[in-house]
């Protein structure tokens, strides 16, 4: 079997290919623990759940072989989150010969396809109900909906052959086409997807129609189609409050787009869509687009952290620099599609500097997103807390937590790369995979610590000797890397992929020493809430005070320039990191009272020396509610004191 | 006349009355401009707005008198901008005998009065529809616009004798009092506003019914009876995202309220109604309770400014320090509402501390809603922008403008009050009262250049010599406070209300001295905004930096502890203003390229001189969009280089 989340191995205008998710072995490290028994437990956790909460359910009533009605869903898409917890299934089935999780997951689809109508349609909502199909476009998720189901399908057909619930996505899929299009109906879904869905589709099946249809929905967004019905009051309100067409990306046709705006997840799924079009297409004026739109994200609209969506309520984007810490959205499904959507423009571009945004997106912005054991998750990731924010086992809108699981499912998909003449290391990670060029086989071995050591031990392993590249990865955060191939040290600079070409005979080694030193990293000015503080970076980790590890409430602690940062490796802790003791001092506030403004002259200095403590992100709030900061004040952001010369540098 | 916007004279709880609207003569100074021809200029086009969204049309359509029926309407609330701005006429025409306000005060009556149901009943939204009524009191605003309605009828009974609408809103008062309480209906309106106009009308009829219905209104909230209803999923939607109970402070009983939660008009309206019962009954579970809610707010959610709500879409309170900057709501209402709330905590108690919120509220956070020629409005007041944020003429919801009016046009009425044996001063201003203490005049005549300047001369001309009290507010902001009188000079601390006790001739003379020096002020760590950044005060007014007078982005501005501030007396800019010239300095973004995130040792020290000018708050964005910043970073917040000794104390 052959499972690739993105098949681009006959797509035109892709530089790099994935590399089946079967020939990749994810050998302990960081993501054993993650990948193996973590991952199982979740998705029979999240098996649970969807059984709990009806949405199976729905589908048994749809088919008749319910006893009693569902409980009244609360939101239209419910039916994507089954799809979802499906596609992670296909991908961890694709390594994992698993017959309780194959018994569920054949049960599952045993629903689903005794639901869909006759014609194809599928979509529990709205069943019996013909008159409202496709009607409320803009806020029902029909379309959507249909997107997952086609996604599920693709990757149970890829690993492990599954038919039914792939025909079934097809007559689907074959119903919108016919539907949608020049001469059928104008629509298109207020919740990109369907565009991504349809892609794969064409790439699984070689039918073009599906790939005509996706070019057809991109080509119709942004064109004031995505309005509410007027006589319909909330769906108006809705749309109102929510922030209009920008809200949808519709404000603008996809080529004209120079910002990221709207619902992060829209905005960031309709992104995956559009680059996966440029791959098959080569349109120039969509990868500019999207470049332009990259620019905007990465340089004005990112969380340090990789997280999406800076505003409640409407989880969207905000203005250029709005990115509060406590009041951040961070959606983990905008963490996910951050990491799916910089994805495809790395396969697009062959180029770096996507590859670290997903690394940092991976660690940072989906991670967080579940707790150390798989049984709860965050919906929004805050970059701050003032207390009390825990991850629930499920929740009323329950797209994160399946999100969460096809990507940690399908990630040995994502480590590494094949192109013309060469093979890549996207992601460090110990593991072993068996990769084909030019209809060879290659051998390739990770051994590492990474991420909480920065030695990467590679094992090249060719068939038979021969001459080709080898594409490492040298991350932008990394300074001062080394690379040591045949006893020369090259030293690299990121975001980059180094070019290793040679003739390689079987094995060759070839080391690289990633610094992962932590270091201080500031925002730009303009990000009001981070002015004068700092973020804790370790390699690709970022890291934050929880207050169960500090003396002090974290929000009182203030670092100097040059705090005195020990890394000490703790397997005990959190399923094992590197935390950081750190030299701090910790605000009298006592000084203050209760007064919310105060005198300059009469603010307490921070004299009190105390020893912090920081820990990865990823692993907060896992030990009961907490209070917790990223950016930490920096007492001499300005003034450095003794160390003036070097920090004017 | 007498037109006191709170009266109570005769109520038993009442520390300090206020005087008459019409025994106060504003004579020139800060005050003299915008009490005169800019509020008459605003009464004219808020009616000219008035007609032209069809508000005064829906009362036509309703009566029958309207030709053409009016545009569909935003909100059902929209009669009580009607109201509101009738009431500011009523204050006006309190000191001004203007024929042409007059008039159309008049013919808008005539409207209003034509429009009532014959059993009382008048909220245009639901005309002829009496299976509407009191149906959905959670969102439809009848109790609220009835409030309103109560309250213009008061003012212009009050100012000008009034009495067709103070017949109507009687009428109506009759039909709410038969309608809801013990024995009637059990609801309470989703918007407090009947609270506190129902006892001003016990007030000015003496009928104690209303003051019950009033008491049944505050005794009914919390308990969980605002919910919409279950089939209404436009409104069950909404409750959900503005969140829930709270939002409507609804959560728990009035009496139990420790914290202030929800929306900020909504939660600052309750408060009046809340404290003028415990003015008229005395009881001390109304006031711990306002006492709880008060501190919870000054102490935790109130903008530096006086401003109230932190979030949009709720236009709500957020948590504790929850305060950012460019996306403060600070709803120019609920400025009016903090203003209006802690005048009844004055009245209520005699402290000063709350005529100090006062005076804050009024030049920071209600005066910034208006342009200076008063044309034009903010519904959101930013305590810092990008750029692009303008004034509007109106408003689809137009709560604001009038509201404003209301309270600049009654504002000559906050300025004294009296008190068993003693006069008080609340706040500093040209101007001359005739005030009566023990049925004899006294005569006050303040001359001030305040608030450019902290000198004040206070004449007081009893009819004949007595003894009384002079009470002198001295504001919590103010060092080093000087008041003379009969040669003496005290040196008094605020927020503290200066008693003055003594026998006074004819005329007397006190001379207060407040310094005005501009001075920094931090906030609480907690509030991560405005970390190591100050304000800029100077009086009661807050300074901000606004692109148009300064060489770079106010957002690349950096000041030193020690930084000097030049007052510059302007008589040409903005109306004349106390402009800062500061000498500060400002950061090298270049250095940063587009780098959102960019290692702390690379960040650029900001070592560039300026010459930053900062200008009072209120009169920002009169010169066209502009970018703006009231919060400042501070370069040595936490070391203070030379000044270390000085900066440590």
């Amino acid at each position: 079997m052959v499972t690739r989340v993105v098949e681009v191995s006959r797509s035109p205008f892709a530089i790099v290919t994935p590399v089946p998710i079967e020939s990749v072995l994810v050998t302990g490290g960081f993501w054993g623990r993650w990948l193996g028994e973590t991952l199982r437990y979740a998705l029979f956790h999240q098996h649970r759940m969807l059984e709990e909460s009806d949405r199976i359910n729905r589908f048994r009533w749809v088919s008749g072989r319910a006893r009693e009605p569902p409980s009244r869903s609360l939101a239209p898409f419910d039916d994507s989150d089954v799809y979802k917890w499906l596609e992670a299934c296909g991908y961890f089935l694709a390594r994992a010969n698993d017959a309780e999780v194959r018994g569920i997951v054949e049960s599952v689809i045993d629903e689903i396809v005794s639901a869909q109508e006759p014609d194809g349609y599928l979509f529990t909502a709205h069943h019996g109900q013909s008159s409202r199909r496709w009607r409320n476009l803009t806020f029902d998720h029909e379309l959507y909906c249909a997107g997952h189901l086609i996604q599920a399908a693709i990757a149970l057909h890829r690993s492990v052959g599954e038919d039914r619930l792939f025909s079934a996505s097809i007559k689907l899929a074959d119903l919108i086409t016919r539907t949608f299009g020049p001469e059928g109906m104008a629509g298109v879904c207020g919740h990109p997807e369907i565009e991504m869905a349809l892609i794969e589709l064409y790439r699984e099946t070689g039918v073009e129609r599906y790939l005509r249809e996706a070019a057809f929905f991109v080509d119709a967004r942004g064109r004031g189609r995505l309005r509410p019905d007027p006589e319909d009051r909330l769906n108006s309100t809705l749309y109102q409050l929510l922030g209009g067409p920008e809200y949808f990306v519709d404000h603008a046709p996809v080529r004209e787009l120079s910002e990221i705006t709207g619902h992060a997840v829209r905005a960031l799924y309709l992104n995956c869509g559009v680059t996966d079009l440029y791959i098959e297409t080569g349109e120039e004026a969509l990868m500019a687009a999207m470049e332009r739109v990259w620019r905007n994200f990465v340089e004005r609209k990112m969380y340090v952290t990789g997280a999406a969506g800076s505003r409640y309520i409407s989880e969207s984007f905000g203005i250029d620099y709005e990115l509060p810490n406590e009041r951040a959205y961070a959606e983990t499904c905008a963490g996910v599609a951050n990491f799916m959507w910089n994805w495809r423009m790395l396969l697009a571009t062959g180029e770096a500097r996507f590859a670290d945004i997903m690394e940092l997106a991976l660690y940072n912005a989906i991670l967080p997103g579940t707790s150390l054991d798989g049984s709860s998750y965050f919906y929004m990731n805050p970059l701050e807390s003032s207390g009390g924010y825990l991850r629930e086992p499920w929740f009323r809108c329950a797209c994160c937590p399946p999100n969460v699981a096809r990507l940690l499912a399908s990630l040995p998909g994502y480590l590494y790369g094949v192109s013309d003449g060469g093979v890549w290391i996207h992601l460090y990670c110990s593991s072993r995979a068996s990769l084909v060029l030019d209809d060879a086989e290659v051998k390739i071995t990770q051994e590492t610590d990474y991420p909480w050591n920065g030695s990467v031990k590679v094992l090249v392993e060719p068939e038979q000797p021969s001459t080709f590249s080898l594409f490492l990865r040298i991350p932008g955060w990394s300074v001062g890397s080394r690379v040591k191939v045949d006893g020369r040290m090259l030293a690299p600079r990121g975001p980059y992929y180094l070019e290793v070409r040679k003739r390689w005979h079987s094995p060759s080694v070839v080391k690289i020493t990633l610094p992962v030193k932590p270091r201080l990293v500031a925002s730009h000015p303009y990000v009001r809430d981070n002015f004068s503080k700092a973020a804790i970076h370790r390699g690709p980790l970022i890291y934050c005070l929880e207050s169960i590890d500090n003396p002090v409430d974290p929000r009182e602690i203030v670092l100097a320039r040059r705090a005195v940062m020990v890394e000490r490796r703790k397997r005990d802790l959190l399923g094992g990191v590197v935390a950081l003791k750190i030299g701090a001092h910790a605000l009298d506030t006592g000084v203050l009272g209760p007064r919310l403004y105060i005198d300059l002259e009469k603010y307490p200095h921070a004299r009190r020396r105390i020893r912090a403590l920081a820990i990865p992100y990823y692993a907060w709030a896992n030990r009961g509610p907490s209070k917790m900061v990223i950016w930490v004040p920096v007492a001499d952001f300005f003034t450095s004191g003794g160390n003036r010369r070097r920090a004017r540098s």
